[in-house]
C-alpha cells in the first residue's frame, strides 16, 4: 500500500526516512543524488496528484505506515497496553510510542478523530520505534475498552483529581493505561469505563506534566511494581 | 533586558508572576483588565514577535529570565537537584524544568556551552514553571559537582550501559541527578565525578528513551523511594 505526502517538509521527511517509492518534483536539481526514483513534472501534475494541496513543488509516493489491530496486540500478551484518549501532540504521541517500545508494552493504541496522528513527525520523534511498536488507530475508544475487559484486561486511567496514587496499585493483571488529553485529560466516557483511576503526586506550582512525560513515569512504574 | 514569551499558557503564567512589560493580542478581551501595558495587533505582527512559533493569540515581552545560583539551591534543602550534562533540545530543557518543578526539585543547572539553554521555547514547553523553578547555567559542571560533594550532595548519574537499575538505590541522601545529552550521554569527565552511575532497564528493540522522558521516570522514582 502507498499513499502520496506533499510540501517541502513531509517530501524530504519522508526522503530522510527512506519510505519515498518515487519523487514528482519540478526539477531534480535537489533530488537527483537521492538514488530514488523521480519524474520531472509539471505544476498542474502535481496539483492532480495532491489534489491541489500546498505542494510547494514537492510530491512524494511512500510506503504507508502499517498500523495493527487490537486483536494483534492481545495476542502478544506481556498485558500492557497503552490507550491514547485525544494525545492531540505530534511529539507526545511519538515520545509515547518510542517509551512503549521500550517498555517492552504489546500496542499503543489512539482514536482516529480529534487526535494525533501517526505521521512522518511522529515516525521521527519515535525514534525507529515505530518499526517495532503495533500501533492502531480506532474509530470508537469505548467500544474497545469493552473488548479488552472482556479478554480480560482491566483499565486504569490517569488523572490530576483522582485520589488514589499511580504508586497504590499492583498491576499484578493485563492492564490498558490510559492517558487523557493535554488539555482537557480523558472524556467522560472513557473514564466512566475505568477500573481505576490513578494520579502522581503534585509538589510545585505547576501540577500538570508533559503527557509523554506522565506516560513514561506510569509505564516504568507498572514495570517496577511487576518486577517485585 | 526584555525577552519574548507567547502561547497562551506562557503568556498568562508570565502575566500571573507580573513579569510582563508589555502584552500584544489579538483582541483585548482578556487582558484589558489586567493593568499592563498592551497592543491590539494582527496575527502577522504576532508571527513576526515570536518568529513564527505557536503563539495562540498571545505575546508578551517580559523582563528577561532571572537565572539563579547554584548556592540558591543549596539553601533551598528538599536534596535533589538535576543537573544536565549537554541536553541539547529545548522541548527536552523544558520538559524537564517543569518536571523538576511538579516533583518539588529544588533546581536545575546546565552548562553554558554546546547545551541548550533558556529562551522562549524553554520558557513555553515549561508551561509556566519556569516561574518557580530555579535555573542556574554554569560554565563548568565538574568545578560544581565538587562544590555540591562538599556541602553533602551525592551525585546520581544516568547511562544506558550502567550495571546498577535506578530502582536499586534508596536515594535517602542528598541527590544531584545528571542526565546526559541526547546523543552521547554523560561526559567522561562529569562520569567520573559519578557516586552511582545508574540505568533504566529496556526491553524493546530501540532501547533508548527521550531525555525529558527518562528524566521524569528517574526523577519520580527518587520521590517513590523517599515516600517510604
Amino acid at each position: 500500500m502507498s499513499d502520496y505526502v506533499y510540501g517541502r517538509n513531509s517530501f524530504f521527511e519522508a526522503l530522510k526516512n527512506k519510505r519515498v517509492i518515487k519523487a514528482y518534483v519540478l526539477d531534480d536539481s535537489r533530488i537527483k543524488d537521492a538514488g530514488i526514483p523521480y519524474d520531472i513534472v509539471d505544476r498542474k501534475k502535481l496539483n492532480g496528484l495532491c489534489r491541489n494541496g500546498n505542494h510547494q513543488g514537492y510530491v512524494a509516493e511512500v510506503k504507508s505506515f502499517e498500523l495493527s489491530d487490537v486483536d494483534d496486540m492481545i495476542k502478544e500478551r506481556n498485558g500492557l497496553i497503552i490507550m491514547l484518549d485525544g494525545v492531540e501532540d505530534v511529539h507526545n504521541l511519538g515520545a509515547i510510542i518510542r517509551t512503549a517500545e521500550c517498555a517492552g508494552c504489546d500496542g499503543v493504541i489512539y482514536k482516529s478523530h480529534n487526535a494525533a496522528k501517526v505521521n512522518d513527525t511522529v515516525a521521527k520523534v519515535a525514534s525507529g520505534a515505530l518499526e517495532y511498536m503495533k500501533v492502531a488507530e480506532v474509530t470508537n475508544l469505548v467500544n474497545v475498552i469493552r473488548k479488552l475487559k472482556e479478554k480480560g484486561y482491566w483499565i486504569v486511567g490517569s488523572a490530576g483529581e483522582a485520589k488514589q496514587l499511580y504508586t497504590d496499585i499492583d498491576y499484578d493483571m493485563n492492564t490498558v493505561l490510559v492517558i487523557g488529553s493535554e488539555g482537557k485529560g480523558m472524556s467522560r466516557l472513557v473514564r466512566e469505563e475505568c477500573d481505576f483511576i490513578v494520579k502522581l503526586p503534585m509538589f510545585g506550582q505547576v501540577s500538570s506534566l508533559n503527557a509523554s512525560v506522565a506516560a513514561g513515569i506510569l509505564i516504568y512504574n507498572i514495570l517496577n511494581k511487576r518486577s517485585k
